[in-house]
């Protein structure tokens, strides 16, 4: 953890004084990315120090042969590779004739990097004594743009110092780039053609296996005193292709360099005219300008803004953090496009691979719903439609049938691609989260449609899964679930995890609901639905049975469901009273000692409580908490959001606002010294909701929004706004009290309020 | 499955025309070996076909970093791989200039491979017709030898067939080589020095890391119509060296190579006399020639057939497979060197890596102690001694203290070099058989000296490991022993498996008696112990709290103790019920399934019965045998001999026989389709153990021998000789009754027969 890395500031991501050794870590911190592409932010100049060079394209995957220890049947063969792609930033500087690097300058002073999230731009400066005594000062900023997605921006200015200099630019593309996770040193990427006009150029290239056409492409100007200095010669290579811009630049004077360039995709354009799409992009943009496609940038943040900021005062730490969060997801994911996801890493990073888990529908999707149009939630519902057929082909690869639907740990195609089995085989409440957004999209927007156009047919599937996965134990005299891992990972292959027994025996409860809703309200969806899955009234009441006599671990003593058959035969030692040796335990303990201790990584009961807090009083909720909790190490980031709305809920602000600055700041202050792999962007969400769900106590009760509002002390006043049904609510809480502003419209809103109804009139 | 592959023989194994298909099986199936090295059945001449090459030098190893998919904490760095070392046999041959290349030549006929396990030699013969029309045959006889451990030497004839021709011989070593088992494809040898005199060569070659040194030699002679042909040039390159000879061979004549060769290692002599000592090696080998050196290896040979002989009458293919196991057992490891052990493959593969598994204690142990003086079986133990501290390093790793030991589930140095985790740390009833092996080999020799000297403080370690392995369940009131793998390794991550807490108490209490043993009678042993370990009254009554209060899972409903917690809650459907398309689960079913199913791979709670026979009334074996027996699978090479036996004991001679048939000719029938992998080879001491303890049903019991002797109906007669205690014990069994004959000695010998006494003189 480093708290005085970052500077606080309301608005912007600062970093002050050049420290090689944070270079990675910056790198991933100001990050950019604009739902299509994204990148980290790498140094344009040439840099020979410590660097993870990175640039992503959304959708764009490379499939790596699986390498394991022990292969174990069923293993999925490839692991979808989030794939860095060719370089389109790169700008060789040269001053005098020597590389403006600066990890061979004598000196660095006056480093400063910002990352202005209001605006949607990144820039960088400073002022360096290359080796030859020549002093430059460079400025530069950088922005992926919203308005045309397919593009970025980069202005790059040198100042020379102290004395008339010779600068020579050779802005470039490059191809020849490589993955940091790669199985097996594969060649990701095939160069097929590298072109250059008058005064742009481009590399075509494809993926291998997925052959992902495209084309990255430039073009660049450089000015000084006002007027385009001409470029030089276009050098090109098998995987390169640069300009030379060359000009003497008079001390004090300064030297820019404007380049536009990214990518165009076979997954967006025809293969054959990649080019083409990349000039139309160039044309556009030049004929804009910089200057006009910045101005729109920060006119498109300041449309995400209006609907997704929360304000804090009295506390910067607090606000520049669920910023920072609220930034990187609309950086990551905008909803525009239903055949992507919300990847861990977003654009930030390779690790994990793939572009979607389970975190998208039980953490990402009540942002999305909330803070945009509700389009843009079903898009993440219809992309698991989408994959439907490939959940069901992955349900019968480990020996289900009859249309069963496995969901996939991790994929980016559909497949998947995780390959622990433990996981991969084992955790299988993934399909019920799935199924559960299904019900919370319904049940926040009242869209309906989704369920007969394509939800009941994932319901259908999911049921399936769950009534083939139990089998019935003579022993019990109940349906049990033998073999799984639960949202608490520390705990493998266990029997009857009471979180996906729970979520199974809803999901077909549910599913059975929705049949008959749809049966009754939609006759041809009905009829189309059953025709297609072939589904009879006798396999629904094997379901029915299934969820009538599904065995749930309890203790009689505790009065607390177990997370699992056996928890009680642990060593039941409560967290605090461990040695601080021992923490973090997935760096301290090996793997058998942290499965066979109580020792909980993430909500698994509470995760429960959570999704299905009606069916439980708070009673039983507190007796839960207060079981559990102590046993919880919160050693995923996933973790501690979910125990903070249950703090809040339980009233106990204090405890909810620890867990809050646990999960608000976590890449920011680099908590577990990891930032430099990339940010965490799917837990970003899991604040949201501390914030939202946990001290506004924001629900859906009886079709109408409810809060139950509470406020740190350590804060003056929040505020945040959400999108109920194509209303906008802003609600701000200070430590007097609360207020709910209805923004426009004609109609009045009625919303309730620590249980009080209240109306809302729009102003 | 292929039970035509090798042609039944009383001695031999034998393979009659050339399939290039089989030429990787039978390269595993004529492996030859003495303990000191081995290698698979290459062909000398070139061979451009598939072929999977190996020549193994025993106790030679390299520590390959670890491969995993996830990596989780507590790995072990290293896997220690068995390592392809120089090859010493290569013999280029050229007929008028073209390669000699069964694989590019126009035809072969009368191929014929004779491995005669009679007296250790491997033969092949062909005659092969070459691209340029050429016919020659070759005969090649090849051996290692057990009278000097470092040499191997091969005789390699050519007979011009058809016409006179010009044939050059190419004797060489070749240093770069490869294994076809390695994580990163790092360089496993370093080559430092190739060296050749006037008829001698040398390569001296080290491991990388290891630094185990090598010097590889060859001395090779030409001999013509009873001259010998004097050699040309010596070739060199940086990794190999080879002589030329050159003879004209008139129609109908034969030439013939000798080739001398082999290994000196810095484990044996000192690192800068390697080339002295081969240069010994082959002064002693050119002195005896070649013939000499055979008629000893027929010796050997005898002398160890003599007492390990097993003798089976009217089934010879049942006779070929018993012998073809003694015969690779005593190739494997003669007990001569304590720094050794048995791989499960031998010298005839490189899967699995590592020399020493559980297979070693709980399987070859018994066959040692039988067929060898008991001082082999005590080396065995010795070299588990000397792991002590490793494994207690191993254990600290693992978070266990004050001298636990946990010993590796593979090791080739006493570093565990396993990285599943669900085997390497949970798989630990490992420890229980290593110290079952020092009560058993004391049982079976009464040679007790090795507890007070080493054995005693294996046990404490091993102790003090299940000591703090349990915690105690509150809700059971009972220690408890979580998150272990038992035998069955179709099951991870169980509670309560029922061998592994049954072996686990009677370590314990076996230590605290061996401990007051100690301490009565071997007081100064008992002081030096006491000094070192630490131990004191006190940890010894925690122990017996432990093993006072261990918990056992039980039904009452079927009166059987449950292979572990929750294993009634499966689905019990039979082996028998199974569809025979899912049979072999492990190839059938992912892995999930395989979990959570009742299927047993081999033995599990009947391991506990087989080691702890006495403990339980034959009724409670039949009663368990009844209900695991049909969950059983047998997918494991060592679960036919347990359950064999066991059947054997309850008098069910059918089903046992059909037992022993699974495990005797696994590998020459090539059951799984994999022996081209390499052998099985410790399970071939589970074959063993079918019929002196299954059919024979030998024990001991109050320190004497007991034979209950049955006979397969399908056999006339079979007869073992065992060594018990220094009197030679055979005994011959036929339909109509047994016979015991006990072998020189001055004195007399009392054994039982079906319960009976019986003195026996000696003849």
């Amino acid at each position: 953890m480093n708290q005085d890395y970052i500077k606080a500031d309301n608005w912007s991501i600062i970093e002050e004084g050049f420290d090689a050794e944070r270079v990675k870590s910056s790198e991933s911190l100001f990050s950019i990315g604009n739902g299509a592409m994204g990148q980290r932010a790498n140094f344009e100049e040439t840099y020979t120090g410590k660097t993870f060079q990175g640039s992503y394209i959304a959708g764009v995957y490379y499939p790596d042969k699986t390498r394991v220890g022990w292969w174990k049947n069923g293993y999925p063969e490839y692991f979808a590779k989030v794939l860095n792609a060719p370089n389109w930033i790169g700008i060789a500087v040269y001053v005098n004739g020597e590389t403006l690097d600066l990890n061979t300058c004598k000196t660095v002073s006056n480093f400063r990097r910002e990352l202005n999230m209001q605006e949607g731009w990144y820039k960088r400066s400073f002022v360096t004594t290359l080796a030859n005594g020549i002093v430059v000062e460079v400025e530069t900023l950088r922005f992926l743009s919203l308005e045309l997605d397919e593009l970025g921006a980069i202005s790059y200015s040198v100042t020379a110092v102290n004395s008339d200099a010779e600068i020579v630019f050779a802005p470039y593309l490059d191809s020849g780039i490589t993955n940091e996770d790669s199985n097996w040193d594969d060649k990701f990427w095939n160069t097929t053609k590298v072109s250059a006009t008058e005064n742009r150029a481009f590399i075509e290239a494809h993926t291998m296996k997925t052959k992902f056409e495209t084309c990255t492409y430039m073009q660049a100007f450089l000015e000084y005193k006002g007027n385009l200095v001409s470029e030089g010669l276009v050098n090109q290579t098998d995987t390169t292709v640069s300009f030379t811009f060359t000009q003497k630049v008079e001390a004090k004077e300064t030297v820019t360099l404007t380049k536009f360039g990214g990518y165009t995709v076979s997954r967006n354009h025809r293969s054959d005219k990649l080019v083409a799409a990349a000039n139309s992009v160039l044309d556009k943009a030049v004929a804009l300008g910089f200057d006009a496609l910045l101005k729109k940038q920060k006119e498109a943040w300041d449309a995400i803004w209006h609907m997704s900021d929360i304000v804090i005062e009295g506390d910067v730490k607090a606000q520049q953090g669920i910023r920072f969060n609220i930034f990187q997801l609309n950086q990551t994911y905008l909803g525009t496009d239903s055949r992507l996801n919300i990847g861990p890493k977003g654009f930030t990073g390779e690790k994990y691979g793939g572009s979607t888990y389970w975190d998208t529908e039980a953490y990402c999707l009540p942002f999305y719903m909330a803070t945009k149009d509700h389009v843009v939630a079903r898009k993440l519902l219809k992309y698991r439609y989408n994959h439907l057929e490939k959940a069901i082909e992955n349900a019968q690869k480990l020996g289900f049938s009859n249309g069963a639907a496995l969901y996939p740990m991790v994929t980016m195609n559909g497949e998947e691609c995780h390959n622990e089995w433990e996981i991969t085989f084992e955790e299988i409440h993934r399909n019920g989260a799935i199924a559960f957004a299904i019900f919370n999209y319904y049940r926040y927007t009242s869209d309906y449609s989704y369920i007969p156009e394509m939800g009941l047919e994932v319901l259908i599937g999911i049921s399936r899964f769950w009534h083939q996965r139990v089998n019935f134990s003579e022993e019990k005299g109940k349906f049990v679930m033998l073999g799984v891992t639960g949202p608490n990972e520390y705990e493998n292959n266990v029997n009857n995890n009471w979180y996906t027994n729970y979520i199974a025996k809803w999901c077909i409860e549910y599913t059975l609901e929705q049949l008959n809703k749809v049966k009754d309200g939609y006759s041809d969806d009905y009829g189309r639905i059953i025709g297609k899955t072939k589904l009879t009234d006798v396999e629904c009441e094997a379901w029915k049975e299934v969820a009538d006599n599904l065995y749930f671990p309890f203790s009689e003593k505790h009065q607390v469901y177990l997370q699992q058959d056996g928890f009680l035969d642990k060593e039941l030692v409560k967290v605090a009273d461990l040695p601080k040796t021992a923490r973090p335990i997935n760096q301290k303990w090996s793997w058998d000692r942290i499965l066979r201790s109580p020792y909980i990584k993430q909500a698994d009961v509470l995760q429960g409580f959570y999704f299905f807090e009606d069916d439980f009083t708070t009673e039983s909720l507190e007796r839960h908490f207060d079981f559990y909790e102590p046993f919880t190490v919160h050693e995923s980031s996933l973790s501690p959001c979910v125990h903070s709305i249950q703090a809040a809920k339980l009233g106990r602000m204090e405890q909810a606002y620890r867990f809050y600055l646990r999960t608000s700041r976590l890449d920011l202050d680099d908590y577990n010294k990891e930032v430099e792999e990339g940010l965490h962007i799917t837990s970003m969400a899991g604040t949201w909701m501390s914030i939202v769900e946990g001290f506004g106590g924001m629900r859906v009760l009886d079709d109408k929004l409810s809060f139950t509002p509470q406020i740190p002390k350590q804060w003056k006043t929040y505020s945040f706004k959400v999108n109920f049904r194509n209303r906008i609510l802003k609600v701000t809480v200070t430590q007097e009290g609360a207020t709910f502003v209805l923004e426009g419209g004609q109609e009045g809103m009625s919303i309730r309020v620590n249980g009080e109804r209240k109306v809302l009139k729009p102003v």
